[in-house]
């Protein structure tokens, strides 16, 4: 589906209930449609870097946040400013790696999972692997090339969420990317 | 996916526009999937109908509201309440059929269309069509049958986007529908 020109930018703020049932909707289609658990992931994936390479704009329209100056600043404005805008809610940063490159996300309350459990034949299922491919997309369109990945996931039996997120290099503005 | 016993109840407020586009993935995969618009529009309706008999349980224990003494009652519940809660709009309720058993929701903003055009090849696709599943699913579970139908699109052209629902019947309390 291509993009409206000229959609409305009021804020429209709701429950998440229905996201993420919808959004559960979506994984069990893909889980159907897919032979096995790697390629639903790598189709959430996906996605959502789809979602994150035009939700970008959108995030910069709406928080008038400008280039960050270092990965630790990009920390901050994922986990204060753009978790909280989107999903309501606010990960902790944490366990930084010594060369600063590195850091988690650490979600107690994953609001895509709300209404989930695993069944025992998904046990690889990367239920909300969606959100790494958004963060990827997103930073990609600020000229930032991430790895993004779950290291801790409830669903699977951990005691939180925790998204791993590694600074790769940054991109080079010579050539941008399509907006497709 | 089964729901978890011990889900939390305190509710995550979220800008809507990842929802809206989680959503076009959805409509997206199910247009790769499907042969045809009709295939798609039905499946949007039987995935909203599981997602609104799911969503029935969150929304009575938040909204504390009880039973509707008449459809009047229950078209403002809908509007001025649930859509509030789970989009963030309140469409207006209107066009009453003399009889009362029939009105119109109007949504002046769609927020599930907000990044959306419909290609030409999908000129038949009722892309928010996972509403009118979701609302006939939630009411069932409140032991009414209604039919509920979009009667104008915006995305299709028309000025307005109009759910158009019409009530049924009371159906007995002595054969309670499972939970899936």
């Amino acid at each position: 589906m291509s993009r409206q020109s000229n959609r409305t930018t009021d804020s429209k703020k709701m429950n998440s209930e229905l996201f993420t049932l919808t959004y559960g909707a979506l994984v069990t289609q893909l889980c159907k449609d897919y032979e096995n658990d790697e390629e639903v992931n790598k189709q959430l994936d996906k996605m959502g870097y789809n979602i994150g390479v035009r939700l970008i704009e959108d995030f910069l329209a709406r928080s008038s946040i400008g280039r960050c100056q270092d990965f630790r600043e990009t920390a901050d404005v994922i986990a204060k400013v753009a978790f909280k805008m989107y999903l309501g809610i606010t990960p902790s940063v944490t366990n930084w790696s010594p060369a600063g490159d590195e850091f988690s996300l650490i979600l107690e309350n994953n609001p895509l999972v709300d209404f989930v459990e695993l069944p025992d034949n998904h046990s690889t299922l990367i239920y909300s692997n969606l959100l790494c491919g958004v963060l990827r997309g997103a930073l990609e369109m600020v000229q930032m090339a991430v790895d993004v990945r779950f290291a801790q996931d409830t669903l699977r039996g951990d005691n939180v969420t925790e998204i791993r997120m590694k600074f790769i290099k940054r991109i080079e503005e010579n050539l941008p990317a399509g907006d497709d």
